[in-house]
């Protein structure tokens, strides 16, 4: 990321990195290479830089905050962890996952390895009302995990469709700027507008990712177009489609449980990429955006809360 | 569990089970049946119960208590879901365990649900330290099972043995009795004399459990006498048998790291059995349990205090 809302806290991000990457001596040393090779394939780190920009904008204390980064950015990774040890997948942000170099005994490890990590850095911030909201929300990731696993695939439903992209996505977004909020010297209301922030840019980030999921191309992101919608899966794009066009044949028949892949599956895959259910969604991304910022209008101005602007238009106008 | 220690707290132990199994409705159903179905299966309590007997010993808050003593068995919990699923295991304590009845990704996702349920009650302490100590235990735990999984096995190392059962036993029994002694209005030299008591307790504590694979019956505990030398993992009663007896061919064998079940490894583990090694690991048991006990001598004479001593001499007097 080249944006300057990125190059505000760039240094920072690198310290986290290095916070992140920091021996532990006493534990096993290929755990501490795991920690070293999962973040050595870069990532956004969409979520630091989201929680530093709102401290800063608030004055947080500094090392608190940057301890919060860290397990805000653990305690995602290790969710990827079991989630490409579940999902079976072979390559996470452009290299090999851990589970194609690790039996699934030592993913498994790994991944609690790492929780235990993020607890400690959420830990250290010495906030205590902040462990509840981290507990809460691995459980609440942990959870939509397990709705996704045990729910029939093929349902165009709105509420389904948020509730598992505020489980999936949103809910760790929220809690980074709520906690960034606890750890500055603010009151109660800002605290509730950095919740609100978080929530609507994290709803936002993932219809995004939903809607790149059709428009990217197969070789940039490494697996099929519309993997989603292949694997049974409706997203914001597809229900769109879905209520705009009742009749698409192909479209039924994924309703109706049966998304194999096939010549049925790419005309309806280039079906919804022609059509509006594409610009639609973005819209709707953008009103998340917009609710968002609205939520922090009043708080103060500065040049972090400018980065945030800046980067809440980021998350909707990103490419792959 | 009939012993006076148990009956002292027997109601409050339910109460904790209740905690436990409490409802939290924001997430999947499924979850929170799994906790229920988990705790079913009844289990000696014997962390909780040295929690909450700690705790009244030195005059604990009763809230806080409670919630360590949910927290301490909930990560227990969640760590036997992960070991279970990662052994293949079918049984604990007498039930099927969770991988027989869930898929692996279930079982995975059950066990960090489980994770994010303890960290939720260990945050409920209100202790910040206590939120370390708890973080740092499960990385312990978690290293301890990376090194095991990684380390070659038919090694009969007193000093990786030490660290082996303090990572997957005592490092938790120590956190329940430190942490006991965090909830409660007590100086730092008693804070450290119930770290020692955990500490001792239970090194103990794995020590007879590792006995007991010898000595207990095939039938009554669903799986085969020396099942962990029967996988390559030389326990204290197999150390002091190899150094006793440096010319037994059959445990030569296994120190070779060929530990095949057939007439060889039966020869070893029946004359382990009737060899001095189990008395004398016995012996170092009830050294570590009157090193425990002198830890917290001066501590209130109360009726807590000798439910302590009596739960620490059933520590090693107990049968399966």
């Amino acid at each position: 990321m080249s944006q300057s809302f990125f190059t505000l806290v760039e240094d920072r991000i690198r310290q986290v990195e290095a916070l992140m990457r920091s021996e532990a001596l006493q534990y096993h040393p290929d755990l501490q290479s795991v920690l070293a090779y999962l973040l050595s394939s870069g990532g956004k780190r969409i979520r630091p830089v989201v929680t530093l920009l709102s401290g800063d904008m608030l004055g947080a204390d500094n090392e608190k905050l940057m301890n919060l980064a860290a397990a805000v950015e653990l305690l995602h990774t290790a969710t990827l962890v079991h989630d490409d040890l579940i999902d079976g997948a072979m390559l996470r942000r452009g290299i090999p996952t851990l589970n194609t170099r690790w039996s699934p005994a030592a993913t498994v490890l790994a991944g609690d390895y790492i929780f235990a990590r993020a607890a400690g850095f959420a830990a250290a911030t010495q906030k205590v009302q902040l462990m509840t909201v981290f507990a809460e929300t691995l459980a609440t990731i942990v959870s939509g995990e397990i709705t996704q696993l045990f729910t029939s695939r093929g349902k165009a439903c709105r509420d389904d469709y948020y509730k598992r992209i505020y489980a999936k996505t949103a809910s760790l977004f929220k809690a980074s700027t709520y906690c960034a909020a606890l750890v500055s010297p603010v009151d109660d209301a800002v605290v509730a507008a950095m919740d609100s922030f978080g929530y609507e840019i994290g709803m936002a980030f993932q219809i995004v990712d939903d809607i790149l999921d059709f428009t990217g191309e197969q070789t940039r992101v490494g697996k099929p177009v519309a993997s989603d919608l292949r694997q049974g899966l409706v997203t914001l794009p597809a229900i769109y489609y879905a209520e705009a066009h009742p009749e698409d044949a192909d479209m039924q028949q994924v309703l109706n449980g049966d998304y194999r892949d096939g010549v049925g599956m790419d005309r309806l895959v280039s079906a919804i990429r022609a059509s509006g259910a594409i610009r639609e969604a973005m819209n709707e991304a953008r009103e998340f955006i917009d609710r968002g910022l609205a939520a922090i209008a009043d708080l103060p101005d500065n040049t972090e809360h400018r980065a945030l602007e800046e980067l809440a238009f980021y998350i909707v106008d990103r490419e792959i």
